[in-house]
């Protein structure tokens, strides 16, 4: 049921977050001190039990070095170069098991499967740990660890991650790193949202039902987890409300919006409770570059499922024919 | 938590189902009646957008001569003749849109998914009509459609409907015809072990966490939905119950087992209150041939999730290499 | 709580519904195909255990010629012939035990009491089949039993039970065929409408908390079943949109309201999730001849209850003495 | 499902409940109190809109000489003297809309219908007040009112009512005296119980999942309401577990049971959680007079519904038939 | 999540309450019956166990003359007089046990927490009866005891004691009389404005999130108990509805608010779905005096908590210095 | 409701649960490594509005010597030395707002509530961060934090903290050394456990309702959170379920009361499913020293609240008027 702004209201929306004064200056000093450690990637053949793939157990140094996790899924028939396309997981789940992810690389794509750290247990188990402990206490999950201090905040460590993702995949010579796609959903949406952002060499975003956008008008407007984390310890936290939107104003998708100039598909549901649809559009009216938002009418945060997986097949091989391969740059 | 018996009775527990004095008589008739109608099978090449699978929408004559929909994969670069595999989907799904289901083909498989009649709304989409009413009122959902008559039930059709999959992936040259397996998880369990029961030819089963078993107890054991249907509409039909179980005994697991001789996977979680763990033992201690099982400790009805797919791809690994292609009679 | 409009919002609000082109055509069309079957009423006296009323086990032939059943209640001490009532079910139930429903034959009515085919389990025991398989798969439940194809939708062959239920009625000499009423709560009500504007004889309506109207509005606004079946289906069926809703128009309560002369007493419940009030106000503001509404300002879908009965009483025994049985007549 | 014993179990079980000492001198000395209030019957017809059914509003003092309201339904066409019933209610029910009762005068009986003081908002609206305050705290509802002192808690009110409901029954000229069974399902069950106890002029029992019967038994296995309002109130009042439980004795269907002589008919639900099966089962074993209990296997605190009433008519039919109106007695 | 205006929506919102003609001559009748009987207080100190404070058990006569308990604590080393606090409890809550409530007398003042009759079963337990019955059948809870006539409600009883709860705490040497404040949260908020409103003797008044404010606004845009007890008691009761509003209007707290002249600290929350905020805003726009009110963004009915509470003790120890204890006196 | 053994059961009940052989090993090592921090005690007195109660902001060195904060309540007027009690929280919770813990220090006793860290948001606030990052994925939560590695798991680091609490209230020269009881309830009872177990000066134990005692078996009979959280783990982490459970063997209450030989009162509460009492129960068992055990038949996790705090200032009292201060010591 409509619990969110109806169709027209959705095309009138606009967001009122803000970018922090020192954004950009912010995330160029994360990745400068991420860049600091080599990507270090490592890639182990797996006994995959397939026939038609090739998949290899990666790691790779991520926010401060940390070793990263993921899947690198590759048609065994293939003629390189190939195209890329690296994928983030929603929130809870890991990269799960080999056998669960096999639809980018079937489809001809060298496909990296970023596991999402210290998460992996709630619906696909990850192997990544995040060895950093918050700075004080938290709400259990991610969003409010490091509430209170933009650089020490979780999800400061998960967006160097997906940006250095993206390095990884380009550091294997079968794939043509002129067309490497982002793509993901809830949260693996806002990672690719900040993959494009922070990049320069994305060739093309899909975020279906992103979450982490709009952030403080989510965190009103609904009840559902993840959003509710952050109202959850606001309601012990009593005096800390201002601190912590200005934190989270540094992961908040409408801002990410205004930084990416790639081709971005987006997708939002008009009954999801969970990423409700105006914050969606609020990241979809400030994009910078060409984009597409497809809204699902009785849907919920499953969004288009498979027909969003469609979809995105058929955006990324129309931007992929058409560019033959463009090295898109920012500004 | 713990609903059903724990493992140490679970190994001792012996279902009281009692075969219907007619099982074999009632299968074998409606079996010969689905046979007048040719198979008819018709197979359309889908524009996939993947590279490493070939996938065609097929439509085969079931019960009735109904058209039933399912989707072929074929891996791509593929030496002929391959194993096949048959498919079956759990309660309330359909085949799916084609790109859910990429496992087996990549696995080197021929793969047919088989389309449900009548369901296929739930999470999983179908495409295929069940044209025939029920007999009497019904509870919403199939378990109490023709409830009253074993001829007339909804699931005399599906069962025949999975029987004749087999024989539609056998119509397929590329397919090697000793080496085909029946798989399903829950609904697609049952069915699985209803066209291993009811044919000679299926080379191998994996059943998950299989529903429709030891019926009249886990009608008594559990609130969840389906089994819950049967009591919801004994409650009001408070007079049939009687009638309603003597029509559930033909579509029983238990019964099925025992005319099972295939080598035969099962898997049960012992935290599962759709299909309790004890039914499913209920189904493994009659099983006439090779059998094994796996118990989930902590899991409810999603199982062993994709533990089980790997196991059952190396399940039938060793059982197609072992055997190199064995043809499987019935005593 | 309240969650559609306030009491000035449903006072001013009007359904943005449009009648089909062929809305008239089709349910001509329909009524004629039915009229090929004689209306073939059967009544068997039943051992009641009552000593006030004559309870008949009824059947007729309704849409497709189907058998429906119903009860006939006639009090014992009559002078006929007396005025006649045809009551219909709400979602889910059935005619029910012959011993629950007294009140009308009580009241002096002859009183038809239809049962639903294919429903009467979840509530009210039914005993009437509908013996024609869906279109397609569905959910659980009637809303998408043919839902995209008007002809073959479930509600189709209803609507045609309820207007011949009339005929059946009718032809109980006992009966004063010009003081017939059509009553009913939630689909009872809808189908008490569809009797009213698909014939010319029925002399009022009473239509509590009616279901099926504004059927569009109401599938975006609650989360209540019956009406989430459509938006569960369309969750799944994403590109079945346009489709459902150009089906579901054939049997809307507001284009049926457009058609009805004969006065017409409705109820809502102004916190009724399952039938929100502002589609019940959608029927009220286009009801073509005289018509009454009452709001129950703290009522869910139980709505007025036994207070809507007296209600219901009333207004018939006003109409009956003021009109001493005309016979109503359209345009 | 099954929370409770199964068939086998409660063939077997047997009630711990032991009387108190006093209680045949409680109830005596209770009886008499009341005694000293002349009964009181006052019935005023009612402008029913029925046309085979005479409608009064009665009221006859209660315990405490408190005006207790009620229905007496008579069938307009009788041949005086009738057989009787009175009726008690469930709890949160009162006596209801004058409409709602039909079924006992219907079947030719002259029915009284008493409210519940005090009750009677939930889901059938009563009339009675309840005009004597707890001796202490409580929690809302009616089991914890007086709880720590059998003489002022509530039930010892309203048992006393129903004791002289049959006396306000008995009043009427057109009532036989000889032929008066007491019926009621939940609370009323219990009342019915308490009155067939309590008197020794009572033809006939029908008591359909009675409540208030092996209580601490029942308090400790189930945690749905009301019972559970003595286990909230124990989770507050820890120190007050053994009085409270000494006062509910005296309410015991237990005890009761062992002082009933007059034929009781009996039903149980084997998954009600409200009146747990073997609750039902420890009154069934202690009758002392013929006895007859149905289990119904998938219903809940429904039970029966229409066909316990059937049950009940037949029950009746077959009594009055039998002994011709004897006068029994007790002990 | 957000279910009642937003900031600027209570800022501007004022409630359409409407004081009763003869509010102020009720009241002043029910004081006036109340003050025929001496105040009576009897304190009985307390094996505590504490060291730092004296704790007395405290009862005194309350509406009706009825004996109603409380805990009094001091600070044991005290020079007096000391300022004074009367507290109130939430909706079923008691004055608990006597180890739970040390806050105010730490704070070193002399504490009055007041028992509430009839309630104290549900969180923190009671001891004092209520011994005055309804008027009528109710709804369980308090909020329909005697709902259609004000005199006979349940809250002109707790109102009447909560107003001689000063008195009582006024009767001890050690109190410095003009140093009285009321506190409470929820339905306490309620009682403690109803006391500064009834006396022109409280100094100080503190309500937290306060109950029985707005109150028919309340009773329809929320769901949560306790005002959802009145739509109950209205779903069924329906032709009752201007008589019950009519006596809850003596309650409310917008109306109270207009009589309170002593400086207010209110307390709202903006998710708080149990008292919804603009009910308090209603409040807090008609208060005649100072005010403050503080709004907590992302808590519910929890409000402020210990936050909440350390607001208290900062605003009384500023009024009591600033004041140097004046006598304030209404209009 | 009961959901796991009865009294009778209770008493009989022995847990199967065996100490790891390193187990003391274990716990030397940490608690070496951890002395190797010196305590660091630091008191910031705070401005706490009370007057009977001095109140201090303490933090000191916990495991890692990471800085722990805690409160200490003095008695302001106190003569020296006085007990001393240390108190550990329930799970989620912190050590709170400074207003909310005065029970002890009102008794008497100079009271350290410690916090937990890394806790602290759900009910009581904390301030403590737990700076160390879990070594693999995790639930959301504690249980899973570390939880395929004793050392690295969050309760050795917190059970360590909460050994050095007792050092840290020590090093107060206030504090009686000698008569340092440890107390806590659920989360909280099993630190205070952890504490009596690996110190040998601890001279009273207050564990109400505690958590993390005979793991395995409460993982299994309960869904409820925390424990619940060890399932959810293992339900996605399949093979992982025996490294879990060894690891959490070191943290099992059960192996801790194999090493207390002090005084201690246990509560646990018959319809608790968060800590199951038979999990207490195995606790109660194994005690190497005086125990006493209360259990609170109608209550859930809530167990005796304010009447165990009643309980434990007396058991407090007893013991420590009758030892005089003694020192305990170990085997």
């Amino acid at each position: 049921m409509l619990t969110d702004l109806d169709e027209a209201g959705l095309l009138d929306y606009r967001s009122a977050v803000v970018d922090p004064e020192d954004f950009d200056a912010f995330w160029t000093a994360q990745l400068q001190r991420a860049a600091e450690h080599p990507i270090d990637v490592r890639a182990t053949a797996v006994d995959s039990l397939l026939e038609t793939i090739d998949v290899f157990d990666v790691r790779f140094a991520g926010h401060g070095g940390h070793p990263i996790r993921g899947w690198l899924y590759l048609p065994k028939h293939r003629t390189t170069p190939i195209p890329g396309v690296v994928q983030y997981q929603g929130y809870g789940g890991g990269r799960g098991h080999h056998l669960e992810s096999l639809l980018w690389s079937s489809a001809g794509y060298a496909h990296l499967m970023m596991d999402s750290r210290g998460q992996g247990s709630g619906y696909r188990r990850g192997a990544t740990a995040d060895p950093v402990g918050p700075s004080g206490p938290t709400i259990p999950g991610q969003m409010t660890n490091g509430i209170e201090d933009p650089a020490g905040h979780y999800y400061t460590r998960l967006y160097v991650d997906a940006v250095r993702a993206v390095d990884a995949l380009r550091s294997f010579s079968t794939v043509d790193v002129t067309r490497i796609a982002v793509v993901g959903g809830s949260q693996g949406g806002a990672l690719a949202l900040a993959a494009a952002a922070l990049r320069d060499d994305v060739a093309a975003v899909v975020a279906h039902v992103p979450f982490l956008s709009d952030i403080r008008r989510a965190s009103r407007i609904t009840d559902a987890m993840p959003y509710k984390e952050i109202g959850r310890y606001l309601a012990t936290h009593r005096d800390a409300t201002e601190r912590v939107f200005a934190t989270l104003a540094y992961f908040d998708g409408v801002s990410l919006a205004r930084r990416i100039t790639a081709p971005t598909w987006l997708s939002a549901a008009l009954m999801d409770s969970t990423c409700p649809p105006s914050t969606v559009y609020g990241v979809y009216h400030e994009l910078a570059g060409e984009r597409e938002i497809r809204l699902w009418e009785f849907n919920g945060h499953e969004g288009g499922g498979p027909d969003d997986d469609e979809r995105a097949l058929r955006a990324l091989r129309a931007v992929f024919d058409r560019t033959n391969g463009i090295g898109r740059s920012k500004g």
